[in-house]
């Protein structure tokens, strides 16, 4: 029904415009750039045309007249009709057809098209004009009477269906009777005689439901139909659409009747779908198959195999030239390898349809890289035409899409790759069975830090608990492991030493494989292809490096990882975590007696003995990352994680250190906490414990002042995390500042002292102007300043957010991308804030969003001056950022 | 040292003022309005002059003279040298005593005095004047050779010390050897002989140390003195103290100089304490105590017992009825109670101090109250008289001051009241004993929600654990129960039944007291005093009632709690949680029921079995708060709360169900959360379960209507806890919504339906324009928006917060004091953004810091509509709103 709004005329709207645009191989009066009056569908058409592609002729009524049809009260207008019986006759003149000619019969297709697309909100008439005559002429073109009559009874089901607005199911129910009759499994299966039959009844029941015979006459058939398509804007589903997607300013929908054709009138005619270039490999290459004497879902149904299109020169020599033309130019106008589906009729080709084609990340940096070498396109064109997610594909293996998969629990795609390795359920039988060169995947509830050995040495992680960035996911993306996590479905029995989903229990010692891009575990080995990102990915990045302006540091905590990060083109390290380099055997120990000790001497005791292991870490990244900044974070979280967490734990961390099993767990007791996240961390621990701090800073400067003697360049930046007031980072910055300035002042080198801090405390962000005054940076923690601002567990998320994100409450897991309004808000703020106590405050962010594209958009926007992200994720950034930079 | 600073003359002083200040029993110039010429106690002694008090003569020189003194080079200007002498004669006029004089002698004090309070930051001589003539005379006066000589060593040891600027220890090692000789204990045991001994070698040492005789001539010792008060300003610890409280723009310090008095001369010499109203009680009675023939210190030292100040009348009637005026006098010109210090010397009067007297809560209200009753202050002035904390302990017992206490531990003051009680350590335990009769106090690490029906059965908690707003602090002061929380010594020996702290045991069955108020933890039973607020209590916070202007909610869950804080002056429940309605015996299995549930159908199940428990609860306390508004909180803490979280819980549980042990583990340890702070609570479950807040707010509505419909009027508010988005509220609210609406359209009455949400999640704050469009009412969760803009847990801070507030990192527990710039900065930023959006937004706060004064007062500020807070807290509210509104 018309609505009172859509009534209202617009006065701007110029009457006696064109109503009908015409289109066909001899051109078109419309272009790619009239959607707003040609619809999507309309305009599209108009510029295959223009450019001199081979389209079916048809003609479209423009968006206005769909506006005249409401203005008339749901109904056309006689000029409108006029000018519609016109363009058929045009159109019987261009194709050599006519409306019910028994030999070559006329058929068309009646789509809808508005400016937006708004798929499947609207209605589609095909195989118009098939009335008894048209069909027998069919029938003989083809020689395929079966075709003939399916195509007519499709003809009458869709009409009675759209245009009369009849019973779908009444006509179905016809169909599904004379299948049980003859007992078969599918109306395709249905014969001649019985199609013949289907249409007799389809006719009748058309004949009392409507309370009329069907129109038997085309033009009738064409004028009710587009009627009916215009009258389908306004329908409830056509609305609703445009309502939920806040679709407004629309004049309506256009109307495409395009004359159809055929490619199964013989040998002379076929169909198939081809690629301007390899959409694999990218490759320079005509790519596509095709069918001869075929209609293209005979293509896609794949009862008969289709052929390489290098046969089409042989099986239709005239068409496939044609076809080379069109894929030249094609390129050339829209300048991108294009997906294209068409049809020879009787030896003429026809274009249905071209479009961007779908590729592989790798043939998406090929073909950028291509296009810009042959000026095809810009550099700055072909950095904006890869996607920066392509990137990290090419920069793990993927499984071969062709291997079959037996999927046993999907959890977050946590990290990409695509492993396959022996189950095992504990870090140390990861790091035994590794050592005896076997692939293991290692598979925990959860990981802890006490797990990061058994994680370097697994070659990918699955957890059962924890979101995209638990621990164990945002260790595995640091280490470029395949991870799948919170696969919630996994229940692992470890005293049966299995893990169990759905009815399926795998054992210690079973194989698995893991694909960190979907998410999905599957039983057994899978095929993998090696990563290879290919010779054109390093030629992008270099390009997009000129673009950016924000620069890309790594967050990485070894020399090793310093060195690929290096190798992946960062530019520095932004966070540089110094708790896992506690984690060795020796240092464990160390750390524990610390942790265990009564009193302050006996603390600053064991941190000698943790100075040299930290100092020459430092040491090595700093020569790793030579000459580019480096900032260390120092320590972060809470003493307890680096207790044992079980009995056999607590009794060798008893004989270690040489004391009673119950002082451990009394000490492991009373660090406990009930939210450790909010706990005793970060500063706090410097506050509370002054000695832990000084020995990181004192390892910090004696490591930089050792590569400055070697003739080195070493830039650390000391980060104190977790800051929530400027009286915090004061109190320690003066008193570390001055110990950074009494080891350098005895080895008597220069090395810069630059202290800053974390903001990822929300009232760190508010207090930004007073710390700003006191800070050289700030570096955004945004995973903690988001479980701050909205509240949320990272760990814990998992419980509730596939209901948020369901439900629509949330847009997306904001752990992944920046939620912009609230958390987004808080850096907006701080940055402001900041810099106006200190205007050149160095301003970046080592959170997880740090690799994401949308979020790397809005830190262009804040002004940041660098994103740090893990070492795998640096070309994503890279190329997030150009676009950025470019948007 | 004069620093360059302080030479520097003023140009707006004027020269040639007057330089000394004359004060006495016939008046003075000067006037306690003057202190920043004449500092603070030479005003006063000014003040109490110039209203006719007899307080000893003598004369200040002001304070441009310190600045004539650093201009003249650190020395005493001739015309300021000639004016003292031309004062010290006026002085011995009008005392008739003369410096030197051996019949009578005149003593003098000189001492310091800037307009801003420094406490013993300068230098202060006593007795000045007593040389060896004086000395006799003295002696002579007072009977007590034994006393002058000791008054001429004092004076002395002092004069070298202060004026002389020579070491102190020298002169104590001349006493102290002689009194090792002597083989006494102490100095104040040494006789005339000793004496006499001392101060000739005291003299003999001043020579040898100064170069110099020790100066006879009592006009130098003044002359000399003065100069070094002078020169004490600018010492470096007056100086320091000056740079850290922020002390500036003062000329410098006065001199007062004035005549000293004694109370041991005769019998007809005296001194005495006596307070204008009795301090304890508030009663208008004159209350005191005197000694006759004695000092001062006498009184304090306790050697003699002093007398009831009504016996002066009999042994000094003069001066007792001089004493009586000065009452009179005092109380009509300070318009409050004063504490006096008087001496009589030979039958004179003299007044040496007078203040506001220290007084009890109790008197504070009393005194208040019936000083505006007689007109002596207003009722505005009465109110702003009286410490809002001071009600607060009014309300609860207290210990007897006078009893003795074995104080075996420290906590904190987590809820107010002074209870005795058997030691239990379980929660059932304390229900079985106090059923039986028995005072329990419960002892546990923490308390969770379990525990709740065992604190109510106990008349006090400790904890070993959890700070001033952990779970038991939180629930006890709700209950108005004696609570000592985070006492981080004790340590729980659940094994063996015993707590253990320093070398002590305290076993089950033992009895120990708390003191809610110190945080203090005794041995045995202290002897208690009941609570007994007095008649002026009401009267007080009626006159405060009219003075505030914003309403005063209490936080109440239950009917009795809802009377109880209506008694208390609530206007409505600000926060009616819930959750504690869960716990009852028939409610937890229905509860754990609906928890252990595998689909939404055995949910819904449940949960109307809970249903009816909730209506009713809620029809009591709608009941309860009739015709207020009663704002409910929909379910808020995660489920596993719900849960057992021992062994036999558990067991108990899965009989209770019907359903395995394994099952009810395998869930509470999927519940089970890393950070159930930030986990799956509040609005979070309703949008999950759905069907859990339907059957709240069906509950929440049946009552109302059913209480409606016996003409009562009930004003339910329903708030949605941790909201952090609009889409999160709008979901739930639309939900809700219509469900409240079908529950009052099928009743049949007028019930209104208000829906509202928590403002504690940092974007919420951020949101509130969004939300505030939407919501009708926000409600600042003052509480979690600290946790989380700190990124603090309440139940872990004890572990840092000490060292910073030690380390003043903090200046005060934000729990208990709202952070005004960094939490209250969102507080005032939602209250804007949400008011843009609704301008008649009702905003109110129901965290813990509602009933904090200093809190209360930025929520004044802030223009918030109520306060909300636990009920026993709702006087000191009422009061603290008013001085809120005051300010």
């Amino acid at each position: 029904m018309p609505t009172a709004k859509s009534r209202t005329p617009d006065p701007k709207r110029k009457l006696n415009a064109r109503m009908i645009w015409h289109f066909g191989p001899k051109g078109s009066a419309g272009s790619a750039s009239m959607k707003h009056a040609l619809g999507g569908k309309g305009a599209n058409l108009a510029e295959m045309c223009r450019i001199g592609l081979p389209v079916p002729p048809g003609f479209t009524l423009g968006t206005d007249v769909c506006q005249r049809y409401y203005d008339a009260g749901a109904a056309l207008p006689s000029d409108v009709v006029t000018a519609v019986r016109k363009a058929v006759r045009r159109l019987e003149r261009e194709t050599g057809k006519g409306f019910g000619n028994p030999a070559r019969p006329l058929l068309v297709s009646v789509r809808s098209g508005a400016a937006i697309s708004m798929p499947g909100m609207m209605d589609t008439v095909l195989n118009l004009g098939l009335n008894d005559a048209a069909m027998e002429g069919l029938a003989k073109q083809t020689g395929n009477r079966r075709f003939a009559l399916d195509a007519r009874r499709r003809f009458i089901q869709m009409f009675a269906n759209v245009v009369e607005g009849l019973e779908l199911a009444r006509f179905e129910s016809i169909l599904a009777s004379e299948q049980s009759a003859a007992g078969l499994e599918s109306d395709s299966d249905l014969d001649e005689a019985a199609l013949a039959r289907v249409v007799d009844k389809y006719l009748k029941l058309f004949k009392r439901l409507a309370g009329r015979p069907f129109p038997d006459d085309p033009e009738e058939q064409l004028l009710r139909s587009i009627a009916a398509v215009f009258g389908s804007w306004n329908g409830n589903r056509a609305q609703e659409y445009r309502r939920i997607h806040k679709i407004e300013g629309l004049l309506g929908t256009a109307v495409n009747v395009q004359s159809m054709v055929f490619g199964n009138l013989g040998s002379t005619s076929g169909t198939g779908v081809c690629f301007t270039r390899d959409p694999s490999t990218g490759e320079d290459v005509f790519y596509g198959e095709f069918l001869m004497n075929a209609q293209g879902e005979d293509v896609v149904a794949g009862i008969r195999t289709p052929q390489d299109l290098a046969g089409l020169g042989e099986a239709s020599p005239a068409a496939y030239k044609a076809l080379q033309r069109v894929r030249r130019v094609l390129e050339k106008h829209y300048r991108d390898m294009q997906d294209i589906e068409f049809t020879i009729e009787d030896g003429t080709l026809y274009i249905l349809q071209t479009r961007a084609g779908k590729r592989t990340a790798r043939a998406s940096v090929r073909i950028a890289v291509e296009m810009a070498n042959k000026r095809l396109i810009s550099r700055d064109e072909a950095v904006r035409r890869v996607a920066p997610e392509d990137l990290d594909r090419l920069l793990h293996p993927q499984f071969d899409p062709k291997a079959e998969r037996e999927v046993i629990a999907t959890g977050l795609p946590a990290s990409p790759g695509a492993v396959c390795g022996t189950v095992v359920f504990t870090a140390d039988e990861a790091k035994e069975r590794a050592a005896e060169g076997q692939a293991v995947v290692l598979v925990r509830n959860e990981t802890s830090p006490e797990d990061v050995g058994g994680m370097f040495a697994a070659e990918g992680i699955l957890t059962a608990t924890g979101g995209m960035t638990s621990h164990a996911a945002v260790v595995a993306r640091g280490m470029g492991k395949c991870c799948v996590s919170g696969a919630g479905a996994v229940r692992i029995d470890d005293a049966a030493g299995v893990f169990r989903v759905g009815g399926v229990e795998v054992a210690d010692g079973d194989t698995i494989s893991l694909d960190g891009t979907s998410g999905e575990v599957m039983l057994g080995s899978v095929a993998t292809m090696p990563a290879d990102p290919g010779a054109e990915f390093e030629t992008l990045l270099g390009w997009a490096d000129r673009i950016r302006t924000m620069k890309v540091r790594a967050n990485a905590d070894t020399p090793a990882d310093a060195k690929g990060a290096r190798a992946f083109g960062a530019e520095g390290i932004g966070l540089c975590r110094t708790e896992h380099m506690f984690f060795g055997d020796a240092r464990i120990t160390a750390m524990r007696q610390m942790i265990l000790a009564e009193d302050e001497p006996a603390r600053r005791k064991a941190l000698r003995t943790l100075l040299p292991y930290q100092r020459r870490d430092f040491a090595g990244i700093f020569k790793a990352m030579d000459g580019l900044p480096v900032t260390v974070r120092l320590l972060d979280p809470p003493l307890h994680e680096f207790l044992p967490h079980d009995e056999a734990g607590v009794k060798a961390v008893a004989a270690a250190l040489g004391v009673k099993a119950a002082e451990v767990r009394d000490r492991a007791e009373r660090l406990s906490e009930m939210n450790p996240m909010l706990g005793h961390r970060g500063c706090r621990l410097g506050i509370t414990y002054p000695e832990i701090y000084e020995m990181q800073v004192r390892a910090i400067f004696e490591a930089a002042c050792a590569n400055k003697k070697k003739g080195l360049k070493p830039k650390p930046e000391v980060m104190i995390p977790l800051i929530g007031s400027v009286l915090e980072y004061t109190t320690l910055r003066d008193r570390l500042q001055a110990i950074a300035q009494a080891v350098v002042a005895k080895k008597g080198v220069r090395v810069p002292i630059v202290f800053g801090t974390m903001i990822e405390i929300p009232r760190a962000a508010l207090q930004a102007e007073a710390i700003g005054a006191e800070a050289s940076f700030f570096s955004f923690g945004t995973n903690d300043l988001t479980q701050l601002t909205f509240g949320f567990s990272r760990d814990d998320i998992g419980s509730f957010l596939p209901g948020y994100l369901e439900q629509k409450v949330l847009p997306a897991d904001p752990f992944q991308t920046l939620d912009q309004s609230g958390v987004g808000e808080l850096v907006t703020l701080a940055t402001e804030r900041g810099r106006s106590a200190r205007p050149k405050l160095k301003v970046g962010i080592c959170g997880e969003h740090g690799g994401d594209p949308q979020s790397i958009e809005f830190f262009q926007r804040t002004g940041l001056d660098y994103i740090s992200c893990s070492p795998f994720r640096v070309p994503v950034a890279r190329l997030a950022a150009a676009h950025a930079a470019q948007a």
